[in-house]
């Protein structure tokens, strides 16, 4: 019998594919006296062979698809797996202990996974995290069970579970068709991994999940945040036409990706992508990205142990910009804090880790590491066409204070006789609420702005993006937030200098007509969504776009934008 | 040999005094086995009860100058002695372990204190530091000694310390001159105590603070943020006039206090009081204050065990309102998490609380415990002039589902034949950036607004008012807060309603003409500084001050503001 269900639409999609469950397994070993602990030992020794097997397939898979920031989670497994205090005294129990090594393996795991958790650290409770991971994994290959095999997917599967960690989601094969969950909201890392992969996601059903079946028919909508369990043999005709559709139209759009986008009266809209890692530089480049025009760095200090160096910045950076020749590369300098923490950076505990000491701040109060990241910037300045960003900027004196440390940074590279770019342009988020609201006075000091819906929402309706509890707060459609794009679109007309948008905001395509109408004349995305949002582009008349910007602007809530938008 | 140091300027004023070094020893006690249990434990239970009359008498002096609020913290110090967990379980050790009561004292306290300071939770955080407060009181007392005796503190003496808690400043005799430590900042919890009792405070000293010697004359500036020590015979006798002719204009001041306060020009600006709890009702009274701007009900919650019933929230806005007569009381409705955090209420932890499910979030999010609170304000309101207002209000349908619950509350009473008044105003708080941006969209779904400038500021600047780490980007006279002022004003007046403001920023005399030319009609303060404030009115130009507000907007910080205002 055909059911629907309405959950979170958490990525947007329409999809049609077969349940497979993904079980999560909490594996019970009993504990048993025994004689012979070598061979209990060498037993251990094969299961953490077996287990090191699994976590490297599982990091070249999540590597390919994800790239290596997501693939990193697995480096940490892999290392507690030689790990003296993990497995090391695993083996001391055996011996000492004379128990069973699925039972040292279960109390170590509890005891140190514990242990971690118990610290009031959030990098220590993550290590906690992988801790019971890659020890349920060893758990399991002992007790001869597996864990879920991500091979079980095909092209075509709905992925139903109850919850779905950054780890999980880094195995989907290809072609995964959608991914449904009790837990979790719009915000939650998983959304926000099924975003980046274009799967449909709908999630926060909550215990009527149960009522799926593994080879059960789904439709995922991921826009009206439904899913249909078997539906009637009509029904699944219609979707497949819908989805046959739109698979055309994206097509179409990617085929038309190529050209410049300008809207139906011939304003040029600059459509660029934004970068986390040097792995999504090909993706960018294969949807057609007109420049980039967010490039975060985060990734060169996240996937180390240590303050990467000026050299290993540069190399990276000059990547970037020779893969992009003349088109513009917007580099984000260092965004550390927020929800983004740097073990080795030993930062104190903050009770509101959003509104405290980040980014420029904490780069600012930090000169030399500041300094490194810039030398590393301007050296590779002659690569390509490098334009720097600094985040959260406040007042004009922040910006005051890093333009002088650049120029500082420009002056001794000469002088080392190092190559630098003639002009390079500087800008900043706007991503404060007070940036936005006194944009006139930041605009004289930059050649560009680029506003950050994520971070400026959360500020301007004081919702954390992160909690669950204020998720249907934070909504960067949300009149105040418009009107805060507004007042910096019109400053920066004022001023004469370029605006853009980076924010998810900005990957919308229902959104881009709006965006348009309040003065944007950049936008970067996700790169999938490049053709889409070129598409609107190319659909959109600047005067119609205007007056449904001074329509929205009065509106009550984001709902109501939202609604406005569609039909407009 | 007179020195000037530089610091902090936590709580303004000049004063002259005598150095009062506040020194916190952390005693030692070495183990001893002992023969004789029964006489140890008699020994323990002398401590005890001296401890006792200790917390005793510095609960009644708390109670007295500071209000219940912030006396409770020593009955939670003195049912802590009480405790078979604390006092039981050294008595306990005692006995079994053969150890000396000093021993066994200073070992539970460190057990139970690291173990309550392990978990993660905030409520059990602050009982971890009451449990080593009052086991460092009693260990003192055990080993002959005194912790530090607050009546060597006499009128005219200048508290020096390395850092002050509330407990501390609970603790300080009528009379204090000034306040001077090593550590904290503006928004420190001992900064706003000094601010209450109208103690000049500067903070942040680090170790020049040693320079200070017991018996130093010190000259406190808490305007400027300095201290001078040993200052020569001319010095103090400029400071003494100073000082002198200060004093004279408050007294003046509070002569004419009684008086409306009218601008130069005639136009009339109401000032009224903040209160925080019951025992601010006097002051605020013999300040003249016209009125409640804000009446914070978060002391209810506080300083009770469980959630105050009807009847006891009923007594408290009876005893307000009846106190003020027809004078209007602004009371507003519970303003839970953020920084506040209620026991009883086990919240989950977040991770950014200001950003989180807070005030109206958590009400309506718990219709049946806000309905208690306004039944018990819809009863109160026949013995005064009642005005409810929501906190945190960010868009129009929060109104609306307040407004519905309050008239749900209404027809209740009614039907149960309990009196109500006709008409009782509703409004809402402006203290997050979209309410200020959208006000013109809220305006028209109420009779008030009044601005909250410490969270608007908090957000607009994404700064973490309680985060030293920021506080130099914390500033409530930054332009972009006083832009989205000027908005809710305009949009108040083009609405017809009242526009007022009860943030920190209300009660700075310097700041008056400038808050008065934003458009404000109510400014609403801590009650000693309302004579002042209402000099400023008088000698307040309507037009010049509208001219000095559109100065005000346009400059770059703070800084350059409050410079402004000095000359203006």
């Amino acid at each position: 019998m055909s059911q629907t269900l309405q959950g979170v639409g958490a990525a947007p999609g329409l999809k049609l594919g077969q349940a497979v469950w993904w079980r999560k397994e909490k594996p019970v070993a009993p504990s048993r006296t025994i004689t012979d602990p070598k061979s209990e030992i060498e037993k251990l020794d094969q299961a953490i062979a077996q287990a090191k097997e699994q976590i490297e397939k599982l990091r070249e898979i999540a590597a390919e698809r994800m790239g290596e920031e997501e693939a990193a989670v697995f480096d940490a497994h892999f290392a507690f797996l030689d790990d003296p205090a993990f497995t090391g005294e695993m083996k001391n129990r055996i011996e000492n202990q004379k128990k069973n090594a699925e039972a040292v393996c279960q109390d170590v795991t509890e005891e140190m996974g514990a242990l971690m958790a118990s610290l009031d650290d959030e990098y220590m409770k993550a290590r906690a995290d992988d801790i019971r991971d890659v020890g349920s994994r060893l758990l399991l290959i002992l007790l001869g069970k597996q864990p879920f095999d991500p091979s079980l997917l095909t092209p075509g599967s709905v992925v139903i579970a109850e919850e779905l960690t950054p780890s999980d989601t880094a195995q989907f094969p290809e072609g995964v068709a959608g991914m449904v969950t009790a837990k979790g909201s719009k915000t939650a890392h998983a959304a926000i991994m099924a975003r980046t992969l274009g799967i449909p996601a709908v999630l926060g059903l909550g215990s009527k999940i149960e009522q799926i079946k593994d080879g059960d028919t789904i439709v995922v909508d991921g826009d009206k945040g439904t899913i249909q369990i078997n539906p009637d043999q009509d029904v699944i005709n219609r979707v497949r036409t819908q989805i046959e559709q739109q698979e055309k139209a994206r097509a179409l759009a990617l085929k038309e990706a190529k050209a410049e986008a300008k809207t139906a009266d011939g304003k040029r809209i600059q459509v660029f992508a934004n970068i986390g890692s040097l792995s999504d530089i090909e993706i960018a480049l294969k949807n057609h990205a007109e420049g980039v025009g967010l490039f975060r760095t985060e990734f060169l200090y996240l996937e180390n142990d240590h303050w990467p160096t000026e050299e290993e910045q540069y190399q990276a950076y000059a990547k970037v910009l020779s893969s992009f020749g003349e088109r513009p590369v917007v580099i984000r300098t260092l965004d550390i804090g927020g929800d983004k923490e740097l073990p080795y950076a030993k930062l104190p505990k903050e009770e509101n880790p959003f509104l405290g000491h980040r980014a420029i701040r904490f780069c600012l109060a930090n000169p030399d590491l500041f300094k490194t990241q810039l030398r590393a910037l301007l050296r590779a300045s002659v690569h390509g066409n490098l334009w720097i960003m600094f985040p959260m900027i406040e007042n004009c004196s922040e910006i005051r204070q890093a333009k002088a440390l650049l120029n500082e940074c420009r002056e001794e590279l000469i002088s080392e006789g190092v190559q630098v770019a003639d002009k390079i342009p500087v800008g900043i988020m706007v991503e404060i609420p007070a940036a936005a609201i006194a944009a006139d006075l930041l605009a004289k000091e930059v050649d560009f702005m680029s506003i950050g819906t994520n971070d400026l929402t959360q500020y301007t309706l004081a919702a954390d993006r992160g909690n669950e509890q204020v998720a249907h707060l934070y909504d960067a459609a949300h009149p105040a937030v418009l009107r805060l794009v507004k007042m910096t679109c019109d400053a920066a007309a004022k001023a004469n200098i370029l605006v853009g948008m980076c924010g998810e905001l900005a990957g919308d395509p229902s959104m881009t007509e709006l965006l348009i109408g309040l003065g944007l004349a950049e936008l970067s995305m996700s790169a999938s969504t490049i053709p889409e949002v070129k598409q609107q582009v190319r659909s959109t008349d600047t005067a119609e776009a205007k007056k449904l910007a001074e329509q929205a602007i009065l509106l009550e809530d984001g709902d109501q934008v939202r609604n406005l938008a569609k039909k407009g």
